[in-house]
């Protein structure tokens, strides 16, 4: 369709012409997201009502233009970039419902509304919003729902989709319909809660959504465990979670994640040792003074060099602070970061890090390891510089070799991060023919003309990662 | 096709003929299960492996037989009722694989295992699998995964899908497939995982299961509050909850409950309170100690009449006894139980009471509630007498107007029962036109010939509750 009647239609659906934006430069700042590529959409929208959204959908349907929907664009994984151009639906605008129900025990959230806002404003009433990814004071809740984000609390509280018990969504072919509802438990037909949330804005444009909050957990505490020998804190790891502690978080960072933030930060930390464990405890106090005890025994049987424990909340965000430097840290040696987040069982742990030594010894890049160690959720980050087409091609070949790691000791290509452009090459690998078949299948029945985010999730012909400007 | 015709193909793909069943005395124990209707299948096959069941598939599929999987029965919504006849899977037989991973912290169970043995086994390595359902002795984990089980504990630990993460699932057309694996963190495409847990066997048969196992709690503690006053014991729960405790269960009984238990076998508890609530705690002793002190005081606050705390756990056995006597002390009462599982949020609880004392007094039934207060998942139970056709035709009214009060309060048909044949006819009441239509296009796309379960789930048109011989 020609551009200019697009525009006229998209006025007669958004009463406010400020929420149609068409300047090359507006549309500029919609082509990337934190990943990679660049791809210049027609129009960009910023829904703020439901009609609205069913609107679009409807006509995107009768004149076949693709629909791209978008939170901050924080997403790793290309979920939002707008490979075939068409629409942009910019849904950060759309942030004006935020409500706690305390006696319920939920929040109800517009699209739009930042993630760690829910957290904040749950904590007031004395519960929490658990999920909490890195992005969580940038990114909405609507790109956290579509990519079902994680974090460190996901050993211990699980992911997005545990907290989402309804939702109301725009389907690809612009109707409007309610899923699950404000009860923990539903069993009324399929779940397509679940299914949806998950599905990077595949399956249904997310317009509202119910989360599930938790009492607030009384104390916390946190410990850091040094370890001159990087299979014993995999050890440490296995023996804290079967001595019938669960804790809130429990993160690791290689040496060369050390090294990387004493180089740019200097905390104190030893760069000598090759891991290092960060633990959160939380609940009743004294289960988790106790429990605390408990850590560091589990710690010194399996050789631990040093313990250090927070005496107070200050000390505590302190250690934290080693952890949050990592990402900052690493981009000053190259500018260029490719962060996975491909997982593996708790016990493959070892294994992993000595394929991804392998891995980066022979590709020789620069490759820093770090994340949530306690459910298997790594990130192997490797930093270059995206102006050098040389090792971008090793770094090509150094992701497609981690996803094999991952998927050989029974792991899975992502764990947090999503698959959209980046890693759709990939999906038969782990799937088989059959299983991406079934999940085309669902794909086709919802979304027969393919409006809603092609070009994600599922592989076209022939493609592959390419990290290089071929 | 010819029945003799069908049992030689059997014998091609099962190599046991005595699990291929075919006498009418064999096939009439498999036309019924817990709840209502009778239907004898054409052949009953006990498949003991994945390739068997997916030779049977192909086979159903090539000559359009339908195929009805099926655990032990204990279905409350007619979940594996053959009522067009053709195939019944008995899964049962298939439980020789029940491997507790305590370092991945996960369970790996064939389709047949006995739900309660999997908690036992993971118990013996400090360990649980959470989810609870009254029928977890009896009861087979596939029959759990089809209908995603709840139980007392979903209030704390959620329901059988929250613990699921990989399946082996032979599709409706006889492919295998893998969905998941042995990671908590999975986003690897659409979650096919929690779309075929509580898809009631329409959408593949679970050959295979990952479950997951949590830290065994050093510790619980019980106790029973009893009410002069239901809405007393509403504010209660409320306030609980909001205290910050999430107690591992919290099970309501009203007055009706506590009298036909007393007739049953006296307890010596008081028939004249309206209501009363039982509450585990569980965690690290110290911290349950000091919370069930909390507890007490909040009830005392909201007047409760007596708190009874179980000093040992024979005393704590004590007390539940009160709560596992209600099912078979109200089948005494009258031989026919209609048990619904309308859920609520949590804050509609006194209404929902309110609703279903009218309903009560409206068609004049024997209507008890009981069930799992603090997640809103109450258990209305109509004790009837099938042969009375005019009492089953108030039952039939009665369980109706429990549905639309259950929807008009922002609940659901269904917590944890699931729709099978009995639900049916009101799930467009819930879901809409679209909304059902949505399940209706998945159901489509991986079953074109509807081999699978068929006549559940999906209402046929004109489809109405039928609980009399008519």
């Amino acid at each position: 369709m020609d551009r200019e009647r697009l525009i006229d239609l998209m006025g007669e659906i958004i009463p406010d012409e400020k929420r149609i934006l068409t300047d090359q430069a507006d549309l500029y700042s919609y082509s990337y997201d934190a990943s990679f590529g660049f791809f210049v959409p027609d129009i960009v929208v910023q829904p703020k009502a439901t009609e609205e959204v069913a609107k679009v959908m409807k006509l995107a349907n009768q004149f076949e233009i693709p629909v791209y929907p978008r939170g901050q664009g924080t997403s790793l994984s290309g979920g939002p970039l707008p490979v075939k151009g068409g629409i942009v639906l910019d849904l950060s605008r759309w942030d004006q419902n935020l409500e706690i129900d305390s006696e319920d025990m939920v929040a109800i959230v517009s699209p739009g509304v930042i993630t760690g806002n829910i957290n904040a404003k749950a904590m007031e009433k004395g519960l929490i919003y658990p999920p909490d990814p890195s992005s969580s004071n940038i990114a909405t809740i609507g790109g956290n729902l579509a990519e079902n984000a994680g974090g460190p609390r996901g050993l211990k509280y699980g992911v997005t989709k545990d907290y989402v018990i309804g939702l109301e969504v725009v389907t690809p072919e612009g109707e409007i319909i309610r899923t699950g509802g404000r009860t923990v438990k539903n069993v009324t037909g399929y779940d397509l809660t679940k299914l949806i949330v998950g599905s990077e804005g595949t399956l249904g444009v997310i317009t509202e959504a119910i989360l599930r909050l938790y009492p607030k957990p009384a104390s916390t505490q946190t410990l850091m465990a040094l370890f001159d020998d990087l299979v014993d804190s995999g050890r440490a790891i296995s023996k804290v979670l079967n001595s019938g502690i669960l804790p809130a978080k429990m993160e690791i960072m290689d040496q060369a994640s050390i090294q990387a933030v004493e180089a740019y930060r200097p905390l104190g930390l030893p760069t000598d040792v090759e891991a290092l464990i960060l633990i959160e405890l939380d609940g009743h106090p004294m289960a988790i003074a106790d429990e605390m005890l408990k850590v560091q025994e589990v710690c010194k049987e399996v050789g631990v060099r040093e313990v250090k424990v927070a005496a107070t909340s200050e000390e505590a965000e302190k250690l934290w602070r080693a952890r949050k430097l990592v990402s900052p840290a690493i981009v000053r040696v190259k500018p260029t970061k490719i962060s996975e987040d491909a997982t593996v069982p708790r016990s493959k742990i070892p294994a992993m890090f000595q394929r991804l030594k392998e891995i980066k010894d022979k590709y020789n890049l620069d490759l820093v390891v770090f994340g949530h160690a306690g459910d298997g959720n790594l990130h192997p980050n490797i930093i270059a510089d995206k102006r050098n087409q040389e090792e971008m091609k090793r770094v090509e070949m150094a992701v497609e070799e981690i996803f094999t790691a991952a998927i050989e000791l029974g792991g899975t290509l992502s764990g947090e991060h999503g698959i959209g452009t980046m890693k759709a090459p990939f999906m038969e690998m782990e799937l088989g023919e059959v299983g991406l078949d079934m999940m085309k299948r669902i794909k086709q029945s919802w979304d027969p003309k393919n409006i809603l985010n092609p070009g994600k999730i599922f592989p076209e012909i022939g493609q592959r990662l390419v990290l290089t400007d071929e």
